[in-house]
């Protein structure tokens, strides 16, 4: 519990490796606490999300890919709220064995997403730990007032969609696990870096968030698998649904390798780490919110209904029962 | 990765453990992000300190005790902003061998110290580790706009001062590590538990913040020693200064344990965890600092002036040098 004489001390690190990640003009990551400013007319909205190496992520993935996943699945549950990006704080326990070459690699990864997305660094704070990298990140978001997405809205007679491909990270992590599986080998090059980036580097849909404030009833981010969180959401909106797994929305990776095995469409509908986002709506506004999806790049994929009672989520796929359970997968 | 069957689920340690702990009427921990509710004319000052077994606490510290040092030490960031309580997020990583009675008394303290400082749970994030326990606070508060008292505002002229008593803390680790030492032997039942406590439950002086944010020109909270934590506020200020050992306040139980081991000195004013607010001030206020410390209960000790120039932070007792480093504590 003494200073450790042969590293640098938390305030070099913070001036060579963090303070460059500060917005500029603020306190420059000096001081005890941090100014949030919120923009006028709007609500601050905010989540914590820790990562914890050999739980979410492997120890020798690469310091950026960390990086990228540690802010990047605090900025999905922003936007699955409908919430612009602020600021983040970000709290690091690094391991004994940490080299300054690892955390430069670390914060030029969180810088990348952290000016892709319009989100810098407001404060934070470093220890050390006898155990594994532990990264928690706090992140702040603004919505104008009474405009929060909730996760509680869901109405029988939506729609529910999701954004952009389902399970392409959950096969990437299985890529990343078992690499010399018979299906991973089957699949090109191109198609196994592509699910192994999906895993590696979540793509939070910040772009969507204005879209989804002005159209859903509901929404969360697709974490821990397409079909436990939907079950989640209806449960928690007081109604239930059906889930049609001929409609979710695949990457022409990730039919690849459900070709050559085809039992992988159950992890790809229950694995975790999508980072997309599920949401519901009332069928007119479909013309609507493809639209704006369109102009953001983005594609959505009506997967199923809201329907009224508490009965469990029905999951068909071509009219045949696909799962009699919900499972979802947990990073607990 | 997988859902570990023998053990509650997220969802349900939230409904047992954390929904009893979130303000009234708020999500209830139940959608991926907390609104943030600021008062009227208000700004958002928020703070993130991660505690981790080993390093900030011993792995068999009472349970409760540790929930108390998480929240407080970010209480404590807040208070010497000069910022009022609003709530916090907790990120939590457990270990492989958290049990649910460890839990429950680890929340009930969390919720003791949030009842007390009047700050709820906001929401969080619950994950499993290899490693040893971690638990992440992020936690927010409001200051009237522009009224945030800064850590380089020291001017010279000032006076500096310090609320409380300092070194207990130190102390109490000392205890704490090696309860055996002759001076420890020394003490006497209630003076060896008023040091103990005082290194296991900060108390952050929340109720210094509004003569703080009224009077102080810098302020920071006292969590590395008060020698180093002195002179990186005046640096930052810009300013140097002078401490004058014999005016800094000390507990009868930490004068004790001096008197049998005078070396102990040392260690009260460069050993860390005080969490005592230490604040420089323009000398006519003196009156009115004092006054308003009165109201709310708390000592406040001048210990030195603010002066011009980047010399070090001249440090003597009874006029005599006192130390010619000024050494910081670190947790990193």
């Amino acid at each position: 519990m003494a200073a450790n004489e042969d590293r640098p001390s938390e305030d070099a690190l913070i001036e060579r490796y963090f303070a460059p990640l500060a917005a500029p003009g603020g306190l420059k990551l000096r001081d005890d606490a941090a100014l949030v400013a919120l923009p006028p007319g709007t609500e601050l909205v905010t989540t914590v999300d820790m990562v914890v190496s050999g739980v979410h992520f492997f120890a020798d993935d690469p310091a950026d890919s960390i990086a990228e996943k540690a802010l990047g699945v605090n900025l999905s549950d922003l936007a699955a709220k409908g919430a612009e990006p602020i600021g983040f704080l970000l709290a690091l326990a690094l391991p004994t064995d940490w080299t300054e070459a690892w955390l430069a690699t670390f914060t030029k990864g969180l810088s990348k997403a952290a000016s892709l997305y319009g989100c810098p660094l407001l404060g934070g704070d470093t220890t050390r730990t006898k155990g594994p990298l532990v990264v928690s990140i706090t992140a702040f978001g603004s919505v104008p007032h009474g405009k929060m997405v909730p996760r509680t809205g869901a109405t029988p007679g939506d729609l529910i969609a999701v954004t952009g491909s389902v399970g392409d990270a959950a096969l990437g992590l299985k890529i990343r696990a078992v690499p010399e599986l018979d299906w991973v080998n089957a699949l090109n090059d191109r198609d196994f870096a592509f699910l192994l980036n999906r895993y590696l580097r979540p793509q939070p849909r910040v772009v969507f968030a204005k879209a989804l404030r002005a159209t859903a009833s509901a929404a969360m981010d697709v974490s821990d698998g397409l079909v436990g969180d939907l079950a989640k959401m209806l449960r928690a909106s007081g109604v239930t649904g059906s889930l049609m797994i001929e409609n979710v929305p695949l990457s022409s990776p990730a039919r690849s390798a459900i070709a050559s095995q085809p039992t992988l469409l159950v992890d790809a509908v229950t694995g975790g780490d999508d980072y997309e986002i599920l949401f519901t709506f009332s069928p007119e506004r479909l013309d609507a919110i493809r639209a704006l999806a369109k102009t953001v790049g983005l594609k959505i994929s009506v997967i199923g209904e809201v329907k009224t009672g508490d009965a469990p989520l029905s999951v068909t796929n071509r009219g045949e029962t696909f799962l009699t359970r919900t499972p979802s997968f947990s990073h607990f």
